[in-house]
């Protein structure tokens, strides 16, 4: 393996992507970094970095694009040394079978390097998160990472065949099948273990056709309840946009006031026209309903028809689909502006969940409501929005943007206490701690509360069987005591 | 909880449906049978039992529908006494929302009971395996289930939101969300754990609106090759039709013989010119594919027309759907007649397996390849058919059947060395030991050897977690030493 001690590498690969990451090594005067990195190249090195590592007392964290947002690298508790453990080396595709629509990789692969392999034979995964450019495979699967399109692919737990992980004593890797009624899997274990229990190396997943075409369906609803519903009843119809997107209100003024600047002469008439006879019928803030859809032939055209007639059904006012390309445009635009941001002394932040349809419109008034009642944050200026990010038969995802203006040298302080207070309403209102961000440090407070004691006692039986020394990743997800 | 150790009781729920259940029963004159039968009616109840089985060293062997075929009730080890843990008094349902699609039931909860309270409100849970009229909720999550329109609504395990499950120690319970990124999902251990590490109380589902109604098609094929072919074609171009059958060439003449049977006058004229055009053909011994769609509307008339189209560009001649009216009226009806026939000496057989795309037609070839090698089954009049029974995007699984002459006074070793040939056959050839009949015991030696060491030291150390006494249907699954 190679090795590094550099500071930069030693900065570069001891943070993730989250707000609390930039402000950290914006104003914290010292920072706790790893010692040392090691990019191990196959699964052996790993196994044999392991065993060092057990043997000479270093911690180790599992680092491969660094995206994570919930504070997963953050060094807890520390043996004597700390380890960053960089897969980006293990990057090899191992396997591409077009017959049945399967590929093994190994997990430090990158989305476009991934997805490159794949396209060049018209095949593709279809996991495309907001992380894409800067994410790998392995990291995906250990935090349950969700793509854009999981309304066709599902989330990346979905696609998930057979896993190869190494932990300092054992090999763990099942022998996969389509579908089996042979005993009892084990690697869903390390499904979402966020480098607790091993190191995940090698992974055989499903893969897909690409389609020849999409088609966008952009639609306005008078409110979030109509627009969630009309969502609802199309995914549970047997539907399945590979994406679907209901802005809440403020989030679609944010959207309008976005695609506005860029527009001009005509189109900018036209639009103005539009705004007022929208305004006529009742739809003075509307939410946005964006719907992606695979269009490869008749028969894809037909279920457009189809999903059309549902929303109209539902007293939608449909737009044309041209809406949609700015928003396409800039899919995997936000890491890039973020920082900056940061930098300008904003304080931009996402927050999500998950929850049945049932609860869904109440945990969104609950979350709003709670931060209204129990922080100043929206006297201070404070703006939140929301969007329906991925959508199932039996519920959907919230996603939440802050945008605030940081306070200067209380910008933990100021963070903290968002945090803490919408988590806790995610929680209290029944949500998920996380749809697709993970638990990490950040969530560990939740999640230890979620997790009830004889869940956690299983949990712990099995860490200390793969981990008996507590070198992976510790002081993450829950408490061990 | 009712108690019983009559005879009747003991013999009844002692033992399961397979074809060495059948045979033992009739030839052998020292049954081995539980104690005595226990029937909870509440979770509560199930943690006393299994904390008094534990102090009082009763090995308790949980068993509801008792539809299994893979011997899992066989009594292999034995503490003093053996109890059967009969579920079948918690068959409440617990909570049907028809908002988010979800239904909560106690396991113990047959199919046409568990199917009667979601039909009244509009709703499926889609399961149905073909002991489905004699199975539970319960038996289906603990072995990995298929039913037969699989291809809409996955296998039992695809439908699992959360589970509750007893173990001599712990409640096992999981907070479930539509889907989520909040850490490790321990659920997952219990499905396919056939009462090996807790008895499974109450599962929460995804169900599904039921279908206003279903369109067939049915086509013949030159060979099995083709057909599958096409089959793969379908289910990779996402469309998703409820029941997939494809029979191989001597499955395809059986059906047509029982058709044949019933058919008198102008319908058989008819049948006897259709055949000798498609002789004309090339279609002397063809192959037969049923295909089952949901119509609920013009969409799905569009979906079935680009299904015909997929059919007929692989060279299908499309058959009157007609056709598959006599399967469906006999869907549920195997289980009252293999009884019978055993009796009338006839050995009555199936085995299953699944297998990735690529290599499906192989490993049917091998299997039919070696049984004609090693052995004299062909020699000796037996009869061996085929269908494909659940296709994936990725694979597909195998159904076969046997049929052959009892050799008397020699029955079970007669099944014996057809079952371990056959079964070695399908592991060595690739195929999962089970695709839906689970290990059991019947599979257990095949199981063991596709586990690896480090799988069975985890699975282990989960075990004796979980139950540390061994009293749980010891001696299934694998050999733990």
């Amino acid at each position: 393996s190679q090795f590094s001690n550099e500071n930069l590498d030693r900065l570069k690969f001891g943070f993730g992507k989250s707000y609390q990451d930039a402000i950290k090594i914006l104003t914290q005067p010292n920072l706790n970094v790893p010692d040392f990195v090691l990019f191990p190249k196959k699964s052996s090195e790993v196994g044999y970095i392991l065993m060092q590592a057990e043997k000479h007392e270093i911690t180790i964290i599992t680092f491969s694009g660094g995206t994570n947002v919930t504070e997963c690298f953050a060094i807890e508790k520390k043996k004597k040394w700390v380890c960053a453990l960089n897969m980006q080396k293990m990057d090899k595709v191992l396997e591409i079978d077009p017959i049945s629509l399967t590929a093994t990789f190994e997990c430090g692969i990158y989305g476009p390097e991934l997805e490159k392999n794949l396209n060049n034979k018209g095949l593709t995964l279809g996991h495309f998160p907001q992380s894409f450019e800067f994410s790998t495979l392995g990291g995906w699967i250990a935090t349950r990472s969700a793509g854009q399109e999981s309304g066709k692919y599902g989330k990346i737990e979905d696609m998930v065949l057979g896993l190869k992980a190494v932990t300092p004593k054992f090999i763990l890797e099942n022998k996969d099948f389509p579908k089996h009624a042979s005993g009892i899997d084990t690697y869903p274990l390390l499904v979402g273990s966020e480098g607790t229990l091993g190191v995940i190396v090698e992974a055989k997943m499903k893969i897909n056709p690409i389609p020849k075409a999409h088609s966008w369906i952009v639609a306005l609803f008078k409110d979030f309840d109509s627009g969630a519903n009309a969502l609802r009843k199309m995914v549970q119809s047997g539907l399945h946009p590979c994406i679907s997107r209901l802005s809440d209100k403020t989030e679609t003024q944010m959207l309008s006031l976005l695609n506005n600047a860029e527009t001009k002469g005509l189109k900018k008439l036209m639009q103005t026209l539009t705004k007022s006879y929208l305004k006529n019928k009742g739809f003075d803030k509307p939410c946005m309903l964006m719907l992606q859809f695979v269009n490869n032939g008749p028969e894809d055209k037909s279920t457009i028809k189809h999903a059309k007639k549902i929303l109209r059904k539902r007293k939608a006012v449909i737009l044309p689909s041209s809406m949609a390309s700015n928003w396409e445009s800039n899919r995997f635009s936000l890491p890039y502006i973020r920082e900056s941001l940061i930098q300008h002394r904003i304080l931009l932040d996402t927050f999500e969940t998950s929850t049945y349809w049932r609860n869904l419109i109440p945990l969104y008034e609950h979350i709003k409501e709670d931060l209204r009642k129990k922080s100043d944050y929206f006297d201070k200026g404070g703006i939140l929005f929301c969007h329906i990010s991925h959508s199932y038969k039996t519920g959907a995802s919230l996603y939440f943007s802050l945008i605030a203006i940081q306070e200067k040298g209380n910008e933990m302080a100021q963070w903290n206490k968002i945090k803490e207070l919408v988590t806790t309403a995610i929680y209290e209102g029944g949500g998920a701690i996380s749809h697709h961000h993970g638990i990490g440090k950040a969530h560990k407070k939740w999640y230890n509360k979620q997790l009830s004691n004889d869940e956690r006692l299983l949990l712990k039986t099995i860490k200390s069987h793969l981990d008996p020394e507590g070198i992976l990743n510790p002081g993450k997800l829950y408490d061990e005591t």
